[in-house]
């Protein structure tokens, strides 16, 4: 690579909102996204909530001739929603399904039939790796009472973990998407600190957009007003994330939000407004040579992150076991109605109410009994993530006594000078 | 590192068959396998069905002074059954559970109840990276019909990308576990092609155990004799597998398996055989300048096998379709039967056999209801490794048509020289 090497990359990413027979003027606003595609002409452009394959296939056709390469991540029953468009070819794909991800009984919300997953390309540019990352996790419904938090936060973690062990090779490193995740909350600090990645916002010099680089504002008319009520700027949960890994370094020379209206005319895009990023990758020297230490204070943010997480994920279990508790008491009680009403049409008494109770008795056991085995497998989940999190919390605090020990995510690079 | 470098690793792998209340002997076989493994102390012990984690528990405590590091794999709702022991201290972990894993309502073969997975382990060990990866694949229950067969082949889709896009930074990659896979099944053959995993039995210049390196023998009193019938000396599904990713050379020094018998007395350890690798590490200098472009006759092995498994998954997802259109039948049978007993509810007709036949067409539509949702994520499934299969077919012939173009196992040593 020349000193004097530098690559612009022009990066795009949406929450789309395309719920087939929900969300208002869908195709309308596919017909006008795909429109701001073509004339912009990103080098990536990273979707979520496409929830129809036939719009990711219209999309597909219609950005063919500035977008060759494009990819829709399926998952789940409806898929991931998750797709990219790209200008260059796309080299390796592949993807992960995250282990917990809501209740399959809570229709209403939906995500657990979503199948949220992060989706991974990797791309060979000027001669530099660049693994792209786009994921969209657990949707928040209730801020107050967020019975998804467990889910959310072990989301942060398996994405961060997918990150981490994927992108060693990789001379660059972005990841896009909607993590329903404020900057300061839980699950985006867990990320930031586990994976190093950095956020556009918070360091670009060139900012246009929504105040506090919100993503859903009031001003966008799709957005439900109630929920926005306690932040009047509206909420930043849409992320552009990028670190280099070696070698190289990235910065985002600018970024821009939509602002509630669409681009060019009309009603906006999405409910979410979309992140456009130019990121500056150049020839750094002296990432050549890292300080491979980092002291003992450097390690203390993720040392508290990582424990915060654990106790987060503790209560998480919690009530999965509470809940599986319940399941046990109600399949018990299904059993009892069973045998009273077989002993009792075992002596004849067959009344209708008899005959109407015996089927709902077995089903109630049965549902009891898929509620039971679901929650039991969210512990397992749930302590799957833990135990991961408590061996990275205790490796860190013995790099912490060590005083100075390299940070997990720049283990690799020791391990290499070794 | 020094020119005449050289690390030996001596690495345990087992199915442990360890049903609670099922697999014969399972506490007296524990007992045995831990004084086996402190005392033969070997590097890192692989297992797998190791299905309950109290067993994992006080294996853990017997072997802590030879086996300081350990973990165990959780997922599903059993647990994934994979564990694994360590004299070296493992600096990171995470696991990947398989997108598909059987029919949960196929209850008598539990598969889908374990949350089939792979895990890994990182270890550095003088100064090289090592990457030990432990996995289960789907049980195959009938050669001749095998309904499991796109299951099986998507899982070791996933498993070799899992492999491929976690050890790009590795010096030595070494896979353990129960494949379920016969050595010339088409998801074994996959596994190798894309990864460049290197078989143990195959390699070693010193092997001492079962004919064939079979890990499932007659010999073994635990193993269904009627089920070996065709296979005279039994067959080989465990392996032990592995890789130097670049600077280092792997050689397998020795290979034992168990022999049907316990290595010092009484029963077996298990119904598999026992697989014990020497392997050797040494510096390669030339493996520090690989040469990166391979001729189109190399990749020709790769683009058969891809096919394959494509046209196999393609199989698999007619099936899964097949299914989800019967179950659609069955719900619009259950709606009709609801209609038809509401109507006569409605007019009065309310006789026994109606109020008996209500909740049941309730319940058929709820069920065939959740058999749908079930295969339409099957499909879903299969449809995401077919595209990733697809993908790759496609990069492959580009860089058979190209003539000289780098294996995709190779490509990060060319993106490094770029």
């Amino acid at each position: 690579m020349k000193p004097n090497f530098s690559l612009r990359l022009r990066v795009f990413n949406l929450n789309f909102w395309g719920i087939p027979y929900w969300s208002k003027h869908r195709v309308d606003r596919l017909q006008r996204l795909g429109d701001f595609l073509n004339f912009e002409s990103f080098d990536l452009a990273l979707l979520e909530e496409v929830w129809s394959e036939q719009d990711f296939e219209s999309l597909k056709q219609k950005l063919l001739p500035t977008y060759p390469a494009a990819h829709y991540f399926r998952s789940g029953v409806f898929g991931s929603g998750l797709c990219v468009f790209s200008k260059h070819p796309i080299q390796e794909l592949t993807q992960h399904v995250y282990t917990l991800n809501g209740y399959p009984y809570m229709i209403h919300h939906g995500d657990w039939f979503s199948g949220k997953a992060v989706g991974l390309l990797v791309l060979h540019l000027s001669g530099l790796v660049f693994n792209a990352y786009v994921t969209h996790l657990h949707a928040e419904y209730s801020r107050q009472k967020d019975i998804y938090l467990a889910h959310r936060v072990a989301q942060a973690w398996e994405l961060a973990q997918f990150i981490h062990h994927t992108s060693k090779r990789a001379d660059v490193v972005l990841l896009c998407g909607d993590l329903n995740l404020h900057p300061k909350d839980l699950g985006c600090r867990l990320l930031k600190e586990w994976t190093g990645l950095q956020d556009a916002y918070l360091e670009t010099q060139d900012f246009k957009g929504c105040d506090e680089g919100c993503t859903m504002v009031p001003q966008n008319c799709y957005v439900n007003q109630q929920e926005l009520e306690p932040y009047p700027f509206g909420i930043r949960i849409d992320y552009v994330l990028y670190k280099a890994v070696s070698g190289v370094c990235v910065s985002c020379k600018t970024l821009k939000t939509t602002t509630g209206h669409d681009p060019h005319s009309g009603t906006p895009l999405s409910d979410h407004e979309a992140l456009m990023a130019t990121l500056y990758v150049r020839h750094s020297p002296l990432q050549h040579s890292p300080s491979p230490t980092h002291g003992a204070a450097e390690m203390s943010p993720l040392i508290t992150v990582l424990k915060e997480a654990w106790t987060e994920l503790g209560l998480g279990m919690a009530q999965a076991h509470r809940w599986a508790a319940f399941a046990s008491c109600v399949i018990g009680l299904g059993l009892l109605l069973l045998v009273l009403l077989c002993a009792l049409v075992a002596r004849g008494k067959t009344s209708e109410v008899t005959l109407l109770l015996l089927s709902p008795s077995v089903g109630l056991m049965l549902g009891a009994g898929a509620v039971y085995l679901f929650h039991v497998k969210e512990v397992k989940g749930l302590c799957r993530a833990r135990a991961e999190l408590l061996h990275m919390l205790r490796r860190a605090r013995d790099a912490e006594d060590l005083g100075s020990v390299s940070q997990p995510a720049q283990q690799e690079d020791r391990a290499e000078e070794q």
